[in-house]
């Protein structure tokens, strides 16, 4: 590991503030971005105007912080530790209950590669389960539904906006399954978030190597990148060596919550020999994972035997990585699938953990003419009634979905999802609304998250411009979160959210005042606007830019105008 | 001028095809794409199928005919000068009709950056109109006419697609205003194109200098440009030196059609005074304009004295720049828009060129807490009464609109729209979905073009990434064009226009069979994909990319599966 790194976050005109709870002994993190004065010239005086700081939710954690030292070989503070500890619930274990866990500590060749400090897994005593479902149910306010609703508030209250979103409105929302607060008692380091369809859009960014490219360090600092651009949760995806260590890297440095897909692991330990994968191997790996913190776990589980005959009527065939494994296994075998069969089982360990489940669509349409399928539908209906079983165990539950969907083929996958799966949270995948243009993903399906999160979607997967080319490079990645965060917000704004306007509002002022600081320190990507700007002006304070030059700026002859409709007023 | 460069256009694995006209002496060109064949391994046996080649609109003009000798200093060639000779209702005048054009004709400072060919201007002969309105409504169909229904239809009935699109159905829209095919007479180069919400969305590419920077061979090189990655009209919004000039070696070497905004020359022509414009400026201009062969002018008649009040309550006042100036001036006279006092002479004098009208929204919103708000709508009643009087006049016309508004108020748009001007073809700039991504105001709008589309808008104004920060470069200009693209197609997908889903089909085809080269070829931007395949990739017949490696490879590993379910099938 480079270690030499400085992994510390900066944004500009910036501060971390923090917001105390008042039920718990909690502080929620923030960034309050500041702003300048708008000067006017009336009458040939010149009068200041303050502009109130903007409170913005922030993804970036303790990288951000000035009272963290940041030290990626020890990891980020563990700030939810005492929560669980408080709740007398759990256990420190004093080993590994997976077998390859504990293989891989033995094993002296990933010595240089493992993290320097090793945390004993937590889990749930005998009897007891753990997972923020089950407190909800049980009526209790945990600290992490506390922060959300502090956090989804991001200080509107001080702006005189008005919220539904209280703790005890979090709670029930948790309890009825319609939101999830991804948070596995092994993975303390991450800062509560909420997903569910009436709380903020989140974005989801993926990560990972494959068996051709990418190290430990590589992915650690996409995760950290990630954070920086806004990214709500992070999926690692690795598929190629040392996919233990690599995790165990990215789980302790990162603050926001961390997914998976265990079958990939699980295929890497038999060789990508399908035919060898088994419920053992399987079964090992959840408990593994859950045991390092993973946050919520994809689990192609609806994908049945009956729904694979009508794969054959497709054109792009099964896109998921994880359907298409589990399918060839059910091919090979010609068993069910065993995710479906041990169903019960599955739930059963994660609500020890309080790992997640996101049910994946191993069916998802790969291309336009596949969208909305007979393959999709009967997949998302066996995931509705797994939806039912896992909310028995307590476990929380978010929906996959597509894809690639052409615009007016949307929002059935919305009423469709929430009729069949009783209102869990959707997760998609984009979706893309055309196929041609490769090299330019993240905008088709840009234009399609923005829409299907418009329509409820609680989070959306971002997509990058290497998709379906190649493995994304940290500015590919910088282009997918920040795609997708305009997605969100846009979805944000037409849900009217409560307060989501602050900003648009903060930064348009900004740009008829041509406070362009203000207007660039208020933009998802300071540093871009900045870098563009600098391109063709040579001064920052200038009040016309290139695009109309001095004579045509419609902002600067508004100015002049009402300058010179108030002198005629005046002089009546 | 640097005329030493080369300005073919090549497109991978294409070739130019013309489709005959059945009414007229008549080519239409498109696009060609050739497919390499599928290779299949059925039971150890090699299948070969071949892959139809897929036909695309194509908006390259002569640039990418090898037929054509391109040399930019002659022009383009001249095809729709036999057109309108044979209808005999047009005269050759023997000098321009404006004074302005006269005069820089005798100007010898201006030499060395005249386009050396005088085509001495056309007009209607003195009682005749000459527009494709006048036709369509006279029950003609002209070669204009029967171009674009062949052009629409891109040979999709060779493969079994029926589509409604005809040269009757295209008369009858044009006769009843719902489409437009812009086409001065003084501009016989342009293909013709037409812009209704029953056909192709189309999109708009702003290009110009400023005062500030870029000169002619730089726009001259972004017309270009802009036609190869699909631009299907180009406004020149010049506000710098040599308008005129730079104008004229645009719209000879420009194989679509070209649209201005007259209002920036006149107030060059004042020196930037806004109070010593005229309407014998302004009218000068025009005539100037509309014999130098301008397609379509922005016109901000709809912005009336008793609006300006509204506009206090916004955020960002008025962001049009032809919006802001008029505004001014009759804040500064106290007099009424004069375009709206001199409308109807501005209809005659259009009419007698074929120049249409695209009635301006002076009054769009510029950030989304100005979306919808009454400034905007008052305008838009204005301009549908406006757009009966200029049908009145048998000019063609568009109506212009947002700009900046948030996902759930963009159907009103359109609504308003289609109810207050009566179907005329709305043409949106944007709208921007969201305030606060400058850098990437591309995506913030391609989102909402999108939708605009689908909801029925007929062409959109594309918005690069430098909107907001300064002047685009050429990379700016791909960057917009590609993104307007797929907002494009992706409104024409969910409009499940006729044959929209073959390129996506045969480019999902070429996916799953790994013909990484067809993929690349079919998509909007080969040269990007392949960019970034090639990052990441040794070779271009890998059964597998980087993203996934090769045990996950969902595609290849349906193959699999499809392979072994086909093999147990035949061993039964």
């Amino acid at each position: 590991m480079s270690i030499k790194k400085n992994f510390r976050i900066i944004y500009p005109a910036s501060r971390k503030v923090h917001v105390p709870g008042k039920i718990h002994d909690i502080e929620v993190s923030m960034r309050e971005v500041a702003l300048t004065d708008t000067v006017l010239l009336q009458n040939n005086e010149k009068e200041t105007i303050r502009n109130s700081p903007v409170t913005l939710y922030d993804t970036s954690g303790p990288y951000s912080d000035p009272r963290v030292d940041i030290d990626i070989t020890r990891g980020l503070p563990r700030l939810r530790e005492p929560w669980i500890e408080n709740r007398k619930d759990t256990v420190r274990l004093q080993d590994f209950s997976s077998r390859y866990s504990n293989e891989r500590q033995q094993r002296a060749d990933t010595d240089s590669i493992r993290f320097p400090v090793k945390h004993l897994p937590r889990r749930a005593q005998p009897g007891h389960v753990v997972t923020q479902r089950y407190y909800a149910s049980r009526g209790m306010i945990t600290p992490e539904m506390e922060y959300v609703a502090i956090r989804e508030n991001t200080r509107n209250e001080d702006m005189g906006i008005r919220s539904d979103i209280t703790p005890e409105m979090v709670r029930q929302e948790i309890a009825s399954g319609h939101a999830i607060i991804p948070a596995n008692i092994n993975h303390p380091e991450a800062e509560p978030m909420i997903i569910g369809s009436r709380f903020l859009v989140k974005i989801n960014t993926n990560i990972g190597n494959s068996a051709l490219s990418s190290g430990i360090d590589e992915e650690v600092e996409k995760a950290i990148w990630s954070c920086k651009w806004g990214g709500d949760t992070l999926m690692d995806l690795s598929t190629g060596n040392n996919i233990h260590e690599t995790r165990e890297w990215i789980i302790r440095n990162t603050p926001v919550p961390v997914g998976t897909v265990p079958l990939y692991q699980a295929l890497e330990k038999v060789n990508g020999k399908i035919e060898d994968l088994s419920w053992d191997i399987y079964r090992d790996t959840l408990i593994e994972q859950c045991e390092q913190g993973v946050d919520y776990f994809t689990i192609h589980a609806g994908l049945l035997k009956q729904s694979l005959p009508l794969v054959k009527k497709r054109l792009t065939g099964i896109v998921s990585r994880g359907g298409s494994i589990i399918a060839n296994w059910m091919t090979i075998h010609g068993e069910e699938n065993f995710f479906y069969t041990h169903f019960e089982e599955i739930c059963e360990i994660l609500s020890a953990y309080d790992t997640g489940i996101s049910l994946g669509d191993g069916l998802r349409p790969g291309c336009i003419h596949d969208a909305n399928d007979a393959a999709q539908f009967a997949e998302l209906s066996v995931l509705g009634s797994l939806t039912t079983t896992a909310w028995a165990h307590h476990v929380q539950v978010l929906i996959e979905g597509p894809g690639h969907v052409p615009m007016h083929k949307i929002k059935k996958n919305v009423d469709e999802q929430v009729r069949l799966c009783h209102g869990a949270p959707f997760y998609t995948l984009g979706p893309l609304t055309t196929d041609i243009a490769p090299g330019y993903d993240h905008i088709t399906s840009a234009i399609g998250a923005a829409q299907i999160a418009k329509e409820g979607t609680a989070m959306i997967c971002y997509v990058t411009p290497k998709e379906h080319l190649g493995l994304p490079n940290k500015e590919d990645v910088r282009a997918g979160v920040v795609a997708y965060k305009i997605a969100a917000h846009a979805a944000d704004l037409a849900k009217e959210h409560p307060g989501a306007f602050i900003r648009d509002n903060a930064l348009s002022k900004a740009r008829f005042d041509f406070r362009w600081k203000d207007q660039f320190n208020l933009s998802l990507d300071p540093e871009k606007a900045l870098e563009y700007y600098k391109e063709s002006h040579l001064d920052s304070n200038s009040d016309h830019c290139t695009m109309c030059g001095p004579h045509f700026c419609a902002m600067k002859l508004t100015k002049n105008m009402q300058s010179c409709a108030n002198l005629q007023e005046n002089e009546k």
